[in-house]
């Protein structure tokens, strides 16, 4: 698939760009701190996996990409697919790490937009009958919210709520741990956890909180039709007030031992509720 | 627990330093670019929790510790644990962020040392007639070399065997993602996967490749007596001629999304073929 030669549509298509110091390549500068700071709905999403959930989900636009030249030619379809409007600037390796401030291994960054976010109700309200969902707690860890976002994904729950607490699965980092799960697995972010319970209550959903001192072990649970896992923070767990008012489920583990990373609870939780815990 | 007059016998154990020129520091010094290079054997402890497991356990040494002089009355347990001979220093937090070359936020540092490494047949000699181990193929990333470990500590693997081409787990940010557990769960690394398979084949266990294309649902998989796992890098997976020649296994997961992380993958297998997935 090697191609000294970009073709001319391609070469048409793109817009070079000789040094980083080009207003245009300003939504692009030091993106690893200017993560932390109001984005406006605005992400970086890097890497030619990441970009291609990103191209195929209406729910997000995309402002513009930015490519190191030599990863253009493995790059054709995706730049078909990309709106005529988008900007596609193209660079040389030494351009895009003085622009990201740190050495970019894959090549590929785009700035998209998250387009028209749900309520948690309205979100809700798109389910249908047989639902299973996630719901986060005080999640903190980016890497944990990426790595709950791809065993979501991989385990097809229809979708993610989180409370005004967790962190943001669109920071470059979730992004890129979920390998673009975050762009695929709707999600909604509102509010304290108490009232996302109570919407879902009030929807027919049975909510399992999953805590070391759950009451059923996860391996008996009977997911119901509508079936909400609810997750807390690595280090305080869910709130004990919570959990009283909810059926509880624990994974069971060595006593031992320090319980399992939040992440990878979710994965043996959300393999034995979905639907394939029967395969 | 609060303590500001430390007691005598403490203070008389512990030995304080000034600032962050001391030679006695020098095995501190830029531990995170110093651990890519040859360490003999050593490696840097961080937290009281790893260091709670390093202090358990007779296979490791400690030939030192370094704490932040506002840590050292919640550490009194941990002193009191250690060996009279290894010297404690306590310095302010300039001189350790200093040495460090990065901000310690956990104020605990450990120089640890493996004594006496097993060999994979001597490790395998001292298993009973029922177990469980988990053997790794090409695992580079500490991250998941260390959540490897801490789930088989969660689910109580008898020991991880490494190929040669997979990482060390006592790399410093395996230990701490590992929460110890790399310092808990014995381990041996030694020589090409295939020598390793033959061994435990040899040894009467049952081993399964897990593997996307793997014949056997893990949710339909029987553990023999002796059971081993086998995981290969995430990227490429266990070699399709080593597939071919062992019974495989799968999770069962959306066709529609990049594999789970091996990591989370390996906490789903072994819940379900540890002694816990009847729990």
């Amino acid at each position: 698939m090697s191609d000294d030669n970009p073709d001319v549509w391609l070469e048409q298509r793109i817009t070079r760009i000789a040094g980083p110091e080009d207003e245009r390549l300003a939504p692009y500068r030091n993106v690893r701190e200017r993560d932390l700071v109001g984005r406006e709905g605005r992400f970086i999403a890097e890497g030619k996996v990441v970009l291609n959930v990103l191209l195929a989900n209406r729910s997000f636009a995309i402002e513009s990409l930015l490519i190191i030249e030599n990863r253009l030619a493995g790059l054709k379809d995706q730049i078909r697919l990309c709106p005529a409007d988008v900007p596609i600037y193209c660079v040389s390796r030494t351009t895009i790490d003085a622009i990201a401030g740190f050495p970019m291994h894959r090549g590929i960054l785009a700035v998209g937009r998250r387009m028209n976010p749900l309520s948690v109700q309205a979100l809700i309200d798109t389910l249908s009958p047989t639902a299973l969902v996630v719901v986060l707690c005080g999640i903190s860890n980016h890497d944990n919210m990426g790595s709950i976002f791809r065993n979501a994904a991989a385990f097809e729950a229809d979708c993610v709520i989180m409370d005004e607490t967790s962190c943001d699965p669109l920071y470059r980092k979730a992004i890129r741990v979920s390998v673009g799960a975050t762009l695929k697995v709707p999600f909604a972010q509102q509010g304290p956890i108490e009232a996302i319970i109570e919407t879902l209550q009030d929807a027919g959903f049975t909510l399992f909180g999953l805590s070391p001192s759950g009451l059923t072990s996860i391996n008996s649970v009977q997911p119901a039709q509508r079936t909400a896992l609810l997750l807390g923070t690595e280090g305080e767990g869910l709130p004990p007030a919570l959990l009283q008012q909810l059926q509880t489920a624990r994974i069971p583990m060595s006593s031992d031992f320090d319980s399992l990373n939040v992440a990878t609870a979710s994965g043996i939780a959300l393999s034995r509720l979905s639907r394939f815990a029967s395969l």
